[in-house]
Parts: structure tokens; C-alpha cells; sequence
């Protein structure tokens, strides 16, 4: 069971936007068994959309292509695939009405004949109901391969792949099992990891294949076996993972498919019915961030601050002057008040605070670029950490983010 | 002058990265006339790696390939290349060093063999040096194609590009020129806008090539221009950008080329000698995250709250839960007061907030999913407005980011 992902749309290929949906569209076509063996972006040119066909049908029996379905002139796919499939375009009434009311409700304009045309499909389309949008997807069937047509609008393209394209996947093919696991460390490098690892490593069953996924701060191993029985599979990388951890015990914090390590933070947090806060320089929001987006968070997390200018650690935190002054305001110092006073002003059980110089230039401090300082405060201590992160600013607010994490998880989990 | 993008790597085509590398190197090759026309991810192995070239090679005089240079296992480019040229791995001591150089820096961890071995390249290539990391690019050209191999760690990877790859190109092609000019719109709707300039899009000279990227809240409208005389190009895109502003002036809030809706804003606070303050619910620091990210930010930028949970509304920002009662915490009233209080707190001239439920369920309120107020107070007084953004989550919360950024461009700059 091959498939093929083609992303239609020149902003991708002149760098405007990241093609995000493709790795959406992997991860669920795994879940179900279907193996994704090649992904390829193109322009919104009819010739490149053929030719791109043409080829992936060779080597795939689904083909999910994205992009291109919008109302204006830009947009071509759907009149390339009418085209290439030598078919015509007939108007679907529900479709029309559908489109009418998203315009009746959530889109302030009056409805256009652009947006009226989009009802329109080949005749060899079956529609793909799209909950959240204008366009519809179409899954066209040809000599035993599937084309479906997507939206390149990710919400839209996720809603529609998942309500729509899989269930219509599972019942059309039958598919063997892939199962991955993937396990997070943090604080060792991938090679450190691979030679603490190597006779494991070597030893692993061949239906089992091993990856390094290194990322600032954390390397991530993901396991992938493939087979015809999902028992085998699942008992045999149970085994393997209880046999990893009397090599890597102490950096491992948990497995990528079961929970993000924010997740199980706040998974920790909710059974121990206690509560964190946050006070950020260097990550700028991100941490709050993190904590935020996962929906239910307000039981545990109870809010944050940004003191992100010197100033307003003193407006908001309540930190001296001459506190900072006295000790600069990149220090451990300064970090460890952070995090006693979010605690203190929220009254949670612990809070979080990072600090430190991204760069480019050293700014309010003479701190060497690189340098960040994290805080926790628990119910009976806080406590510092110091680091270095190098440049550029980008890796340091990312590594910044990544440790606050795992420092996080092995004081509440470990 | 066309280049391709192989990406490499199993971790892409199961999902588990999106592959963010292949817009960078895109935008940056654009900038320098050359044009990417295909991005193709494949997994590691040497059998769709060696396809991939040849076909690549085919269509394309510049193939740049990222990914699999690691020292683990699972890394096979460099050795998937020399095979490839017929060649074989030669040591290079100065790289040796490096590596060196970087484990005592940065690494806690000794050195080991496998990262040794990252100073053994093919004896054709010309070794690329990596300043943060330790696996060296390569810069490798056969009958008039130059295959240049970078690493896939991006912040690696984008340092490499600048400073290695893109000064050899520029030196070894001839190039057109490419000239991309984006115009942001917020507000209004693709086909909506679609009709609006109708005729001016008809009009436009036939080097000029017109897309349209929606998105949540905001539509871009790019303009890429192509041909020998670069001042040719850039006149007829101001003229035709001159003229777009007679149809709809009142939508434009600037160039993405020349600055980001809240690099604008920020410039505009530094000439202002302002400064502004967030106040954030449903948005959980994303708004802060942006003005922190921008390098110097903290001149205007001088802190936020995430006031995530109903109970942190009073600890941080002292609204009384009598008043909360009142008027329920998802309402106008309650975004007026956090914009005031974080204004009068923080002691700016500007201050912004949002609330509102993104789902899935309906939490602390009773207002509909999908609605968010968002306040702004100025130095004059506090405007509130209102919106259901719908759905899904990730959707509602991207919206109120960029109708915040919007709001916040029409008062200071229109």
C-alpha cells in the first residue's frame, strides 16, 4: 500500500509558505497502514500537474494532491484534472447551498459567481463534503488508482482528510500495520546516544527500523515496525523499549504518540491537583504558549508573564531596581525572583521563569550571547540552572523552551 | 537557471517533521534569479535517492539536497553520494578540528568516532563549512549539474546556504532577475477581492504573474515579476502596486517583503516613541511571542500577561470577579478592562487584548465557540470589537492573532 502526496501551488515553490499539510496527511495515512513513499511539490502549471500524475500513478495506488481549488484564476487543479481526465464539469446543487450558507454566516461579502462556480465538479468526482470551506474535494477512481483532490487550506484539508479521504481509504484497501514509537530524551547528542545504544541497536529485529531525530535540546528515537500483525508488532516494540531503558533510562521523558511532554506536564499537574505559572524574558510567551494550546489547560495552568523589556520585571514582577542592577538582569538571581513572584502573585504551586541574551546584540545586559537562566519554583525550593545555547537567536529561544520542559518534567514526573 | 529540492529523510515522509528547509532555500535562491520548479521528499535509501538525482539532473542545472548527514546509521547521503560519483571519502583534518572545537565548546559530552568520521567527505566535493555543527556541506558538479548536499538541521542548514552556497552560485551562473512583491491584505475575503480588481488583474503585462494566498484573516496577493533588466521589472511592479491601490487602498497594510505586519508596528512605536503592552486570554501568549521575536523589540515592547485562567484576570490584572460575574469573562467588557490594566500596569501608551472561547468546549463561559473580543487602548480612549471566528481551535486562535496585528496597523499607521 503506496501512496504519494503532490502539493500543487507556487508560493511553496518560491519559499512563501511551508508546506505544512504534507506531514498532516503522512501521519494519518500511517496510522491506517498506508505508507507515503514520495512527496512532491510543483507549481500551478497545468504541464508540471500532468507529468507529476503521470509519474506517481507508476508508482502508487493513492494519490492525494493539495492545493489549487480556490475560486480565482490561479487556481487550476480542478480544471487540470477535468482535463486529464478527458471529463466534464456538472454542477452539484447541495454543494451551491452549502457555499450559500458559509456566506450567510461567517463571511461578511456578498456571495460571488467565483464562489458559486466552485459547486461545480468533474462528473467522474465523488464529492468530499468540506465542512469549513468553499472548495469541495473530489475522489476520482481510475485503473486501481485513487486520486483525491484536496483544498490546500490546512484546517480545511485536515477536516476533510480525516471525516472524508480515510474512512473511505479503510474501506477501499487492505492494508498491513505500521506502528511507530518514537521515544523523547532530553540533554544527550544523538551520537553520545548511538554509542551508549550500539549493541541494542544492532540487535534489533529486521521489521523494526531505528531513527535519530535530533532537534535543539532533545533527540528523539522513533521505532517503526511494519507487519501483517499488529499483535507481533506491538508486543515486540514493547520489548524493545523496556530493553532501551537499561541503556538510556535517565534521559528518557516519554513517548512522542502517547503525549507531548507539555501534555504530560499538564497530565501531572491535573492528577496532583496543582496548579503553574510562568514568567518569561528570553522565550518572549512561547512557554505560555505551549502550556495554552492544549485545550483544558486553564485547570493547571494559571497564567503568565511577559517581562520581556528590564523594566517590566520591575512593573509587573515587583523586582527592585536595585535587585537588578546589583546582580544584572541576565542572572540566576533575577530568574529565581521571576519565578517566586509568578508563584507568589498567582498563587500556584509552581512557576517557571527563563531569562537570558538571544542576540543578535547584547542588549540591557553584558551577558554572552547564548547565555539563558531558568527557574523553578516548587512547593518547598527553587531552583536555578545556567546555560550557554550558543547563537543563532533562534536556536536560543528554542533550546530555552526545551529545557524549561525537561527541566519541568523531571521534577514532576521523575 | 532551474534548481530542485531533494529533502531526505524517513522522519518527513511519515509525518514527524514538517520540512520548513525547502521554503528557506526557495526564498533564498529566488532572491538571486534562480528558480526552484520541483521540491521532492524521499526516505532514506540509496535506491530513491539515486532515482531522485537522475531525474532531478534532468530538469535542473542546481540539485540541493538536504538531510542525512548525521553520524548514526540511519544517515546515508554522504555514503549514497560516493557511490553515486564512483568516488570515495577522503579525511579532512581542518574540519577534524572543528568538531573538536565544537565538543569542548558546547557539548558536554567526549567526542567519539562517529562524529570523527563527519570530516571524511568524497575526494570531488569541495567541503561547504558548517559553522554550528559538525557534519560539513558539499558542493559537488558533473557534467554542467552542481549537486550541493546540505545538513538538515535548519539553523545549520540556513547559515550554510548564506554564507557557503548561495556566494558560489552567484559566482558560477549566469541569472535573470526574479523580483517577488507581496502585498498584505486584511480583511476581505480571496473572491471578494478577486472581484474588486478584476480588471486591473486583466491588464497586468504578461512578465508579471499574479497569485492569491488566503489565509485566516489576512489574503496576500503576490505579484512575481521575470526577466533580463531588473529595473524594468521593479518599475512596472510599483506602477501596477500604485495602480492595485485605487481598487483597494483601504485593505492594504503593507508589503510582506519589506516588513511584517508587526515589524511595522514596531518600527512605527520606535518612531513614535511609544510603546504598548498585551494582555492575552485566548491567544495564551502568541501575540507576545511575535513583538518578542523581532530582535530589539524590547525598545517598545515592554511586557504581557497570559491571563489564561478566569481566576489570573483578577490576580494579575485586578478586574473583580464581581465585575467578572457581571459580564462574564468572554465579553467586550472584560477585554476593555485587561487592555486598560495592562496599559496602566506596564505604564504604555498602547495596550491589546484578547479573550474569547477557541473550543472545543465551551469552558469558564457561556459565549459561543469561535467568538473572541479583542480591545485596544490607545492614549485617547479603549476601542472593543467583536467576532466568531468559528471553527476548529487552531483556526479561531491564528484568526485573533491576525485581526489583533490588523486592528493594531489601522490605528497606528492609517
Amino acid at each position: 500500500m503506496q501512496a504519494e502526496i503532490i502539493t500543487i501551488g507556487d508560493e511553496i515553490l518560491i519559499g512563501q509558505i511551508v508546506d505544512t499539510n504534507s506531514a498532516f496527511i503522512a501521519t494519518e495515512l500511517n496510522k491506517i497502514g498506508v505508507e507515503v513513499q514520495q512527496i512532491t511539490s510543483i507549481s500551478d502549471q497545468a504541464e508540471q500537474i500532468i507529468s507529476s500524475l503521470e509519474e506517481a500513478r507508476k508508482r502508487s495506488e493513492i494519490v492525494i494532491i493539495t492545493g489549487g481549488l480556490g475560486p480565482t484564476n490561479d487556481d487550476i487543479t480542478k480544471h487540470t484534472l477535468t482535463a486529464y481526465f478527458k471529463d466534464e464539469l456538472i454542477k452539484h446543487p447541495k454543494i451551491e447551498r452549502h457555499i450559500e450558507e458559509l456566506f450567510e454566516k461567517h463571511i461578511q461579502t456578498p456571495i460571488s459567481n467565483l464562489n458559486r462556480q466552485q459547486a461545480l465538479l468533474p462528473s467522474k468526482a465523488i464529492a468530499l463534503h468540506n465542512a469549513y470551506g468553499t472548495a469541495p474535494g473530489m475522489w476520482i477512481e481510475e485503473n486501481n488508482t485513487v486520486f483525491i483532490s484536496l483544498p490546500g487550506v490546512p484546517y480545511e484539508m485536515k477536516a476533510l482528510l480525516q471525516k472524508e479521504v480515510l474512512p473511505k481509504i479503510t474501506d477501499r484497501f487492505n492494508r498491513p500495520f505500521i506502528l511507530h514509537k518514537t521515544v523523547l530524551t532530553y540533554g544527550l547528542g544523538e551520537s553520545a546516544i548511538a554509542q551508549k545504544i550500539e549493541s541494542w541497536e544492532k540487535n534489533l529485529p529486521s521489521f523494526i527500523k531505528l531513527a535519530y531525530l535530533p532537534n535543539v535540546g532533545k533527540v528523539r528515537l522513533r521505532l517503526s515496525a511494519r507487519g501483517p500483525e499488529e499483535e507481533v508488532l506491538q508486543q515486540e516494540l514493547e520489548k524493545q523499549i523496556k530493553d532501551l531503558h537499561t541503556y538510556i533510562g535517565d534521559i528518557i521523558k516519554g513517548y512522542e504518540e502517547e503525549a507531548s511532554i507539555e501534555e504530560q506536564i499538564g497530565n501531572k499537574l491535573t492528577t496532583l491537583q496543582q496548579s503553574i505559572a510562568t514568567a518569561e524574558s528570553c522565550t518572549g510567551g512561547r512557554l505560555a504558549a505551549k502550556f495554552s494550546a492544549i485545550p483544558g489547560s486553564s485547570n493547571y495552568f494559571r497564567g503568565g508573564f511577559v517581562t520581556y523589556a528590564t523594566q517590566s520585571k520591575t512593573q509587573i514582577l515587583g523586582i527592585s531596581p536595585e535587585f537588578i542592577k546589583k546582580h544584572s538582569v541576565v542572572s540566576a538571581a533575577i530568574t529565581k525572583k521571576m519565578a517566586e513572584r509568578a508563584k507568589t502573585i498567582l498563587n500556584t504551586d509552581f512557576a517557571i521563569a527563563t531569562t537570558g541574551n538571544a542576540g543578535p546584540t547584547k542588549g540591557d545586559s553584558d551577558a554572552e550571547i547564548g547565555t539563558v537562566y531558568i527557574a523553578i519554583a516548587t512547593p518547598l525550593e527553587t531552583k536555578e540552572y545556567a546555560f550557554n545555547f550558543g547563537q543563532p537567536r533562534e536556536k536560543v529561544t528554542q533550546k530555552a523552551v526545551n529545557k524549561s520542559l525537561e527541566l519541568l518534567y523531571d521534577i514532576l514526573i521523575k
